[in-house]
């Protein structure tokens, strides 16, 4: 089939309209204009092959969008994916999906988006579920004889065979799908950032600790619990509460419920005052008992969900019930922000936990296609509702998709592999999502202090006791060093802050997967040197096709672009890291290493091994116990990590409103220099507009680790 | 929208036609006339509810079909399911899947069949995927206000609601519908195997021990390996040959590889001579060194598999291509039949092993079609090639579906956890299917014996040591057991025997679940027993919506009417057993057992619990090493357990042609009567045509156990 012109949109961005797109989409739904200024600056590349190797055919009333491929080339993206950060040689069928403990590109936040490490990336904006072939599908004319081995006897079978081609199986009605340019991968997915409206930038306290109680807290326990953490000494800025808070769950009421919160406002008021932030757990079905039932009803679904109506949210009417009453209820008396749950349920995997596919609602959207967009529909109702207060948000999503960038939400799951939550960090970077391992709860002190220090390397830092009633010091023996990492975490966050701001103006992800730094070659080279014999567990139960994965690197990741953290779970002494081109240091070890290779490092349990790129500058400030009022004023230090000159930027504004959107905030370019002398030379350049309560900067030079002690 | 009229087609049989559904179906493909002789003898019964409480309206371009539900009926089938065996409250999302792990409804052999315990069965006949929202969709309308608890407070908040009804997906072109009456669960699945054409009666030799020999053996080496057996004295029927035999496997040749066979003929000759067949490993990727591809190619899919060929046996042309080479290079020589590999293969969850659903072949057949139909295809062209040799076959498929109960097949799957195992010969029950327990290795003594007793009474005694090269006597702890229960299966051969010949002359299974036998009532009344509390998990990490399952006793089965096997796993030494009403002995044991209740038994690993049922006649005879060649006399002896008269049935026939469709078969009523003076009087009834060499009767009365040591 002839394909219908592709469409230059921006610099490095063209759109190719499919069949006849119909009904709200990702993008159309957030409504937000790109960032075209930034954009404009990236660099003019060309299409990255000739448009006629690109392929259109009908099948099954479907379409398949064919692509080409290279050998080598490895994808990654396709959303939140935990088993798998390559996706090249893989299916992903990319349905939301509660429980995705199977590698099938099923996953709570799908977006078919897959982005080649060859520096370019293709996305379907539908609402509708997109199955992606990443080089796993072979055509009779793609077959190369001498490709084809005997596996009885040939050492070099392998199970999966080289493709070459990716596949999508666009849905029946069409799709608009859009190709970025790079010419790197990081400037592959600033572009698709940047065209979905940049990254978020969350409030300062979305940044500092979060604790969220056991689901039948009261009012009294919540506020005994957090005097716990000021007399702990343990940083918290948001409390959350889960579904006890509701007069009615499962289905919900998003009423208080008033025999445990008999005064919410005060309540939140007093929590306020402590420093603390109040989150709302709720989910989308709605009670017969709540007041929004009446007005919901005739504007929801057909099916119903533990007996609650699941809302048509694609309906004005029915989002303005849903708003009003939570401005009413919960905004209005300073909640913070929601988490956001169960908008993921999955038919199939989860019982009657969600409406079917074949569910009608009353916009004339299918349960499919709500199903898809849901998460995405209470992220933007609820992120306009603090917007039109002109207040920051930022909280929790079980469900996500594409053109999520701007959304102040992270994703979480009720999955708990600790490894499968370090990845989570990396794969959610290619996608414009973030991801949070949150801390439930622990087999043991090490199982615990390793989660801990994870999550405190990650877009939100938490504990979720809401089943399990754990506190940060639930394990005395590692209390000391929860601690000092929480407590880095709040020293960090000017670092961090800044990374943020940087996602919002250039639409580079503040957490990032290491392709987003190192070349194919250079993850090449480190693979092969680590690559186990494929052959070697071929033709036995354990491994009936050989050993099936190569190590991916997708358990570490860099923070910002100077710090790179490589996380250890139970059982681990010691690991590898890869370690970009360059001189590192510990971060807390100051221990000098060079780059561009494989190295082993061990860690006790009171330590994660974190490094910091030689010529950075670190600004960091005190560990208070929360994120303090805007205005007050704050000390900054930056710390110089090796002895070379180097440039930094250092980013502030009132940490809590958008104002931010309309100038008011601060850049500052940071730069060391080295004189005649031999003497550094830092200089803090820029204009502080007013927003800023940086002050009292101090000077660390040519250091090889943060002397954490000094400030403890 | 107004449904068409439901038809009848046969006593209890009614058939519903909806849209105009258009190409092959499982049913269409089998073409195998209902077996209507045996179906006019069931009884009559009315539909299990009014027609207008069924519904069909159209969503998405599909069509939904729902039907009631009463507040307590379990569902049953729905295909080979290893994970649960009660649908109830689960979507089954019937794609034909390698790779099942989680609870999704994929499988092996996806079946669009459900089994209600009120005595009613639904099936689709189609070639295209089903969804079956078995009770897991609500609907506004459905809502009872009374039903909708508060889980924060209210301890009768389940997770799972109670569904009024059952909605099904039908293909958007259309599907045709059947409905099947009881009254019993086990006439409603003996009506649905009978209108596929009833059971398969397997040859003799099926029914013995097989052994699977490494993949790379050469001839010798298998010739060396099978006289172990003789010299150890373990009784095999079967070898199986794996990849290697292939000249190039993964895609493969079918062809004979010259350095490891250089003479097939003489090969499977010398194997026969010592009382051995040979099956044969393939897969249907069809390689460029095979002398089928060039004929093939053109008559072949539009993707490849492993670069090999996916050829469309739609077409009679291809299956001629097919069939010929595999007369003239395997069954001319003697060739006893196949395993049928990876016609299962999943696009989603092993990378490129299978061809994608857009994949489009010559007859117009579409990727998906032929997924869900190929492992029906590859089993009734193998099939129809032994049949027009009037000789019968035994082998293994990875992949079946609808109307399958005739097929002389058995499914296995690559999984290997051994409780899914056993549930696999349960949930097979219900749908023409039948499962095979493979033994491949294990971690210790324990784990092997207690597998090969529980593979020893399914429907194939097999070790599969392609990968890991076991044999029966791999771990010596336990040898004298395992060989054991290799000895007693050959003795049972005449009971397991004619527990076929029910299969196929009446439709009902040789191996069935508990709710065969039990009523609903007495299901659940054992259930409620044992029931743990659905709060006690709920709110943890462990189990955040509550405890999922309830124990569904489908972890022990019958095998014919007379006995009960309860297997045990590594790990156990004692277990539960719902015994039926009556009076049972443990057959080996010769405990006595009050029925209608849970026991609790203790076995070491020695032993696996069998149960006789009281009043039963067992049909044993020797333990051969293998099942003798037709003609050969063979001793029976009847064995009557317990102290009442009773009476039963014995089936022969040559055991290896399909002589017996004309007739040539012998069925005797066995009866025991006690006279006046109180003596057992045996009476064997009927007459022998001279297909049957059973001989010399022999009875022993009154029994309690089979005092095995006799005859060892």
């Amino acid at each position: 089939m002839p394909i219908t012109k592709w469409e230059q949109t921006a610099p490095g961005i063209w759109r190719l309209t499919i069949g006849e797109p119909q009904g709200i989409t990702p993008l159309t739904w957030m409504g937000v204009a790109p960032k075209d200024e930034a954009l404009q600056q990236m660099p003019q590349v060309e299409p990255p092959f000739a448009w006629d190797r690109v392929q259109l055919e009908e099948a099954g009333g479907r379409f398949i969008l064919s692509l080409p491929l290279n050998r080598t080339e490895k994808l990654y993206g396709t959303g939140l994916q935990l088993l798998r950060m390559n996706q090249r040689g893989r299916t992903r069928f990319l349905r939301v999906n509660s429980d995705p403990k199977q590698d099938t590109g099923e996953t709570h936040a799908p977006v078919p988006f897959y982005v080649s490490d060859q520096g370019y990336g293709v996305w379907v904006d539908t609402s509708r579920i997109v199955t992606m072939h990443c080089g796993s599908t072979l055509k009779q004319e793609d077959r190369q004889h001498e490709e084809i081995r005997d596996r009885n006897t040939d050492k070099g079978w392998k199970a999966t065979p080289v493709a070459s081609r990716v596949e999508i199986q666009i849905p029946a009605e069409g799709a608009v799908v859009y190709l970025f340019g790079g010419p790197t991968l990081s400037e592959v997915v600033a572009r698709y950032n940047l065209m979905c409206g940049g990254g978020v930038l969350p409030p300062k306290w979305g940044l500092g600790f979060w604790h969220r109680v056991p689901t039948l807290y009261s009012d009294q326990q919540v506020l005994e619990e957090a005097e716990q953490f000021r007399l702990n000494d343990f940083p918290c800025d948001v409390i959350g509460l889960e579904p006890g808070w509701h007069s009615h769950s499962y289905p919900v009421s998003y009423e208080w419920e008033k025999s445990r919160f008999p005064e919410p406002a005060s309540f939140v008021k007093e929590l306020a005052q402590k420093g603390f932030r109040v989150n709302l757990w709720e989910h989308p079905y709605v009670s017969p008992q709540s007041e929004l039932y009446a007005g919901l009803q005739p504007l929801s679904g057909t099916h119903t969900v533990w007996g609650g109506l699941a809302p048509d949210y694609s309906l004005p009417e029915a989002a303005e019930l849903y708003k009003k009453q939570h401005e009413e209820q919960h905004i209005q008396i300073g909640v913070s922000g929601y988490k956001l749950d169960e908008c993921d349920g999955s038919e199939l995997t989860n019982n009657s936990w969600m409406f079917p596919a074949h569910a009608k609602f009353p916009s004339g959207l299918d349960g499919e296609q709500m199903r898809q967009m849901y998460g995405l529909m209470f992220q933007k109702m609820t992120a306009d509702l603090f917007r039109s207060q002109n207040r920051r948000t930022f909280g929790l999503v079980r469900a996500s998709g594409g053109a999520a960038s701007t959304m102040p939400y992270v994703l979480y799951s009720d999955l708990y592999d600790h490894k499968q939550f370090i990845r989570g960090i990396c794969s959610a970077s290619f996608s414009g999502l973030l991801w949070t391992p949150e801390v439930r709860r622990a087999r043991n002190a090490e199982d615990w202090v390793r989660r801990m220090q994870t999550v405190c390397f990650s877009p939100m830092a938490m504990l979720n006791a809401w089943g399990d009633g754990t506190k940060p010091w639930s394990f005395p023996e590692v209390e000391g060093t929860v601690r000092h990492y929480i407590k880095l975490r709040m020293k960090l966050l000017p670092y961090l802050y800044t990374a943020f701001a940087v996602y919002r103006e250039l639409g580079i992800p503040p957490f990032q997967a290491m392709p987003f730094v190192l070349t194919p070659e250079e993850i090449a080279d480190a693979e092969a040197k680590l690559a186990l014999d494929e052959q070697q567990l071929l033709n036995t139960t354990d491994a009936a096709y050989g050993k099936k994965k190569a190590r991916e690197w997708d358990d570490q990741y860099m923070v910002g672009d100077a710090l790179l953290v490589a996380p250890l779970v139970e059982g681990e002494t010691e690991r590898e890291v890869l370690l970009p081109a360059g001189i590192w240091y510990g971060l807390e070890t100051g221990e000098r290493y060079t780059g561009g290779r494989v190295i082993r490092v061990q860690a006790g349990l009171e330590h994660i091994p974190v490094f910091v790129k030689s010529g950075s500058i670190i600004p960091m400030t005190a560990a208070l116990s929360h994120v303090p009022a805007p205005g007050t004023l704050t000390e900054i230090e930056l710390v110089h990590f090796g002895t070379e000159p180097c440039t930094a930027r250092l980013y502030d504004d009132d940490g809590e409103t958008y104002d931010y959107e309309q100038g008011k905030c601060s850049w500052w370019n940071l730069s060391v220099t080295i004189d005649q002398d031999g003497h550094y030379i830092g200089a803090w350049m820029g204009e502080n507009d007013g927003s800023s309560s940086y002050q009292k900067v101090t000077w660390r030079f040519a250091q090889t680790h943060l002397l954490m002690n000094e400030q403890q």
